[in-house]
């Protein structure tokens, strides 16, 4: 991260946060803040699609500024999603509306890992670093980075696209071990490279999704997918951001999530943060973790179950509000932003 | 249930690990084991629809025994569908294949919760009575009858269908707790009533299937959910049978879906059995959990995996295996034999 960024941001509450330090008001962000609960956001897609979003720089920082004016979150997160490094090296996939990524043709061998190469952020996705650049020059709060983790990438690679039950994906870890985990190697290496060219751009903390890491029980978490995160976390260290480790339904895996190396444990709306801090260590700050479908629910319930998430928390400095996964796409834009001024004004 | 019944399944492993006690060996059974995995199910699917098979005691019958036979497995559960109960007193629903059920008319006032009126088995769904008759006498094994839990139930008729977020549902909890409180009552006296018919008739344990509770917070589930399911325990308690309690992603739950009053708790994947054990009661049983998309694999990932499960039960007798979820459509027939033979010649 460029030193003038870190000197701007060095006070900024959500930093503070995800390092255990109190801060002038509780930092609030919201997954998927960019996107189509918003007006804008669904103007702006009438005249291009995901990728073509994405590869446009002055679209890709419109759509992250646009839940930051709106809302007045204490967090930007960069507009990309976590197949782009993947598709930017060759393979072919489609964001069906609706679905998710749709790979034309899903990995289900030795061979097929062959067809992933190193990615070189400045070559392949020169675009994502361009977005970075401008919006540091106009945020005023911190630029979240992000990359997609190997678990949840490949699991959209062999399964080709978005699953249910994730069955090839664990069959393919259980038979063959060796092909799986040069395929989670190869991920893990890509997603090293995008998230350590975002924070050297500017942004000034990152967020592995291993979105669906809670489809695995703790051992297999333990053996096939660990050893990989883990890696990236290390291969981080050194930039000095925080890092964030998010997933849904990993109750049972939050201690493994921090072990991977995270500063910050996302949590779902499943776990009450009382229970997760006690699954973490003391120094690990959480980020959560309110239901987003109760954001659309009238403003009092949403009101009240935001209180219980400040209430489960007690006290601790530790702590990003968030919802608990993605906004959903009816979410009315003003509730969120009631959301926000709940937060900031919390104690 | 019938005393000759009673007394002929005295010694069913399948009861003795309900109730905690060692048996012969270590009772399996499998959700969804009637179902589109087997072949000669696919082959009776051809000549009926779902709720017509259910309808026609000798086509549900030959459902329920199919699996019973090919897998040699130590219960039978039903051939019957969660939705069955408020579909035959006059709400339109329709089972769609791939989809789940889907309600003509979704509930979503008070108004609604007046198209629910008391069940009487005898007159409502003979069809189900007269199955369980005709099973228990044909069975060697015992019998489980089953339901659908008030939350479960309330989940699909207000959003109309399967649901990935249940936000309608959860709206409703919160915006309208009366209307609330007042459907989930009406649907637990619905439950009770086909439990307790099904129990009268013969079967020799039943199951509450609250698939979708783990979509709740403990605090949620605690206040809006637990009344109307313990209700339905209590109302059993006098029949002696044993009651199973099952859920998705129940992690947090579980002590909370023991309370209800279950004599054995279901558990996923998710949740190691050693670690769930130490969240219900010592008195309480389990039941499961190998991950159902790992049958999906070759068996000598198969037998690893039940071998897991087996290793972090331990000792105990309290044990029912089971798999975490339902069969998959796709998984062989031949590993869910296997499984069984690998669970019986078990120490």
């Amino acid at each position: 991260m460029p030193p003038a960024v870190r000197d701007r941001f060095a006070d900024a509450p959500f930093l503070r946060a995800c390092r255990g330090e109190a801060a002038a008001h509780k930092p609030v962000w919201f997954m998927r803040q960019a996107g189509r609960a918003l007006p804008e956001y669904r103007a702006l897609r009438e005249k291009a699609g995901m990728f073509e979003m994405i590869r446009t720089p002055e679209l890709a920082v419109e759509a992250t500024l646009q839940p930051v004016r709106r809302y007045g979150v204490d967090a930007a997160i960069l507009f990309s999603d976590i197949v782009v490094p993947v598709e930017a090296i060759g393979i072919r996939i489609e964001l069906k509306p609706g679905v998710g990524p749709v790979i034309d043709q899903p990995f289900r061998t030795a061979a097929d890992v062959e067809r992933l190469r190193p990615i070189e952020p400045e070559a392949d996705i020169p675009y994502v670093i361009e977005t970075v650049r401008a919006l540091v020059g106009e945020l005023d709060v911190p630029l979240i980075g992000f990359a997609g983790a190997p678990f949840t990438v490949a699991s959209y690679l062999v399964e080709g696209g978005p699953s249910r039950d994730h069955a090839r994906t664990k069959a393919l870890m259980h038979e063959d071990p060796a092909t799986w985990h040069a395929l989670v190697d190869a991920l893990a290496d890509m997603a090293l490279a995008t998230l350590r060219a975002q924070v050297e751009a500017g942004a000034s903390a990152i967020q592995l999704f291993d979105s669906w890491a809670g489809a695995l029980n703790p051992d297999d978490y333990r053996q096939h997918v660990l050893p990989a995160s883990s890696r990236i976390f290390a291969g981080l260290a050194d930039l000095g951001v925080p890092r964030i480790h998010f997933g849904v339904a990993t109750g049972e895996l939050l201690p493994l999530l921090a072990e991977a190396g995270a500063d910050v444990v996302g949590v779902d709306w499943r776990v009450p943060l009382r229970a997760a801090r006690s699954r973490v260590p003391a120094g690990v700050a959480l980020q959560g973790n309110l239901d987003p479908a109760i954001c659309l629910a009238d403003w009092p319930v949403v009101e009240a179950e935001a209180r219980k998430v400040l209430a489960s928390n007690g006290e601790h400095p530790g702590h990003v509000f968030n919802l608990g996964h993605g906004v959903l796409p009816d979410t009315d834009p003003d509730t969120l932003a009631r959301l926000v001024e709940l937060v900031h004004s919390s104690p």
